[in-house]
């Protein structure tokens, strides 16, 4: 199969990689021709351009580009297209990208593929980056089965576990396990930061040890990515943000009023209730 | 020296291992004669026994027992110590521990080794768990000159970072980095446990990965952990979690309202903070 990527950073990269180890010819695009000689370099992809009508042949098109720009990129490639070319993006959002971009494109199915790493850019790039790892596909009521049976097999092939699911049930799921832990591990930095005993902050810095370590690691992740979270899942997120802080106050009512047995109990379903989402 | 251990846990057998290696006499005690025969068997110590009175000839005695119990068995302990004897404890609180201790035995000064594991019981105690982590000791204005000087050095030979303050300034640091992340962490669990939307919160598991699993580890841990820290350290606790919902109010509104700059700046703050305490 004849294959394009649009944005070669570790997504893009990493998929490029892993389709030319299927035997698949993968055609690379990004703004930079140094990028593109990069990728050619290191082989995640057979030919890059910064020219968009690379994609003249392909059978699907992978949008790896920041959120914010999906669906003005899938504007862009239209008149560069085959009109059965199938189009699909990786942005950790869904509802605010593919609705947009289905109405540039026809073909358009939303994709999320749950991998990453702290790095970027096709340095970072790896092969088999996907697998074992969830994969996302998240058709509307208007998405073509055609896109859906062009693209499932591909992502499968990845060796990714394959979830479909709805944009909306997608936004809603990720807001809980990777959204919100990133503003609540954020906040719990912001609070430390507001000790205003310089003794007792200076005691905590030295004290802190892997508890305090794990519990703020994404809240002390990339600026930009919780940002993107917040802007670009917003609805989901302050949903998720409202309901976690009903648990703070009832927390502070349960410890204020001193009901250790409750307390106790509910920290007991924590223990228990964990080991389902690992 | 004479070293006595009474509590033959991780800690307590752990701290005996290496005062033996360091050519200390060893002296434990446990309320049951299984687990002072199996700390003998492990050369966790070189005697132990059910009887208090194994302790009348040791120059030092760490209570190793629960947070609950130590002033109590410092009191019990009283008949049978000679007058010079330092008594210390080991437990992740000190104000709710060390007054009331000392009010028992003059020369008491409360200890908290930061070290531990999930495991717990004689069979997981280990040499050099203390090495390279905190120590603190936690005199108050009545701590006699004579019990820090044997203490500080017994403890600083275990190749621990000893740190001297006190109890409230222990208790305050505690509350951030190791207790407000426990109830932190937990009430993330607990959130995502009120997804009405079943389908919704299976998916949730399915894509929970990296980020999810640490910032829920410690909300996760044991029940009774969690309970005791908001037990014996509620003030802190309480003016910790206070804190820290004002950070998830002031979230909630720049979200709401979109102000995205402001948001990028407190994310970039967390950024640069968390490495302070690393």
């Amino acid at each position: 199969m004849r294959i394009g990527i649009l944005g070669l950073g570790l997504i893009g990269g990493s998929l490029g990689y892993d389709f030319r180890r299927l035997g698949h010819t993968v055609l690379g695009g990004a703004r930079r021709q140094v990028t593109c000689d990069r990728a050619i370099v290191c082989g995640a992809v057979d030919q890059a351009s910064t020219d968009l009508d690379i994609f003249g042949t392909v059978e699907v098109v992978f949008v790896c580009t920041p959120i914010a720009v999906v669906a003005p990129t899938v504007a862009a490639l239209r008149p560069y297209l085959q009109s059965n070319t199938v189009v699909t993006d990786v942005g950790s959002v869904k509802s605010a990208i593919v609705y947009e971009a289905a109405e540039q494109w026809p073909l358009f199915l939303g994709g999320h593929p749950m991998a990453g790493k702290t790095e970027v850019g096709i340095e970072a790039a790896q092969p088999a980056l996907f697998a074992h790892r969830a994969y996302v596909l998240t058709p509307t009521e208007q998405t073509s089965p055609e896109a859906m049976a062009i693209l499932k097999p591909l992502v499968n092939s990845l060796e990714a576990e394959v979830f479909v699911c709805s944009p909306e049930n997608h936004d809603r799921a990720v807001a809980w396990i990777s959204h919100l832990p990133v503003m609540v591990s954020g906040s719990l930095i912001q609070a430390c930061l507001h000790e205003d005993d310089i003794r007792v902050r200076k005691l905590a810095q030295q004290f802190a040890s892997s508890g305090f370590c794990d519990t703020s690691r994404v809240g002390g992740g990339h600026p930009e990515l919780g940002l993107m979270m917040a802007r670009y899942n917003r609805t989901e997120v302050m949903r998720s943000l409202t309901a976690y802080r009903a648990e703070i106050d009832h927390l502070i009512q349960l410890i204020s009023q001193e009901h250790w047995d409750t307390l106790a109990d509910t920290l007991a379903e924590n223990h228990q209730a964990r080991d389902a989402f690992l």
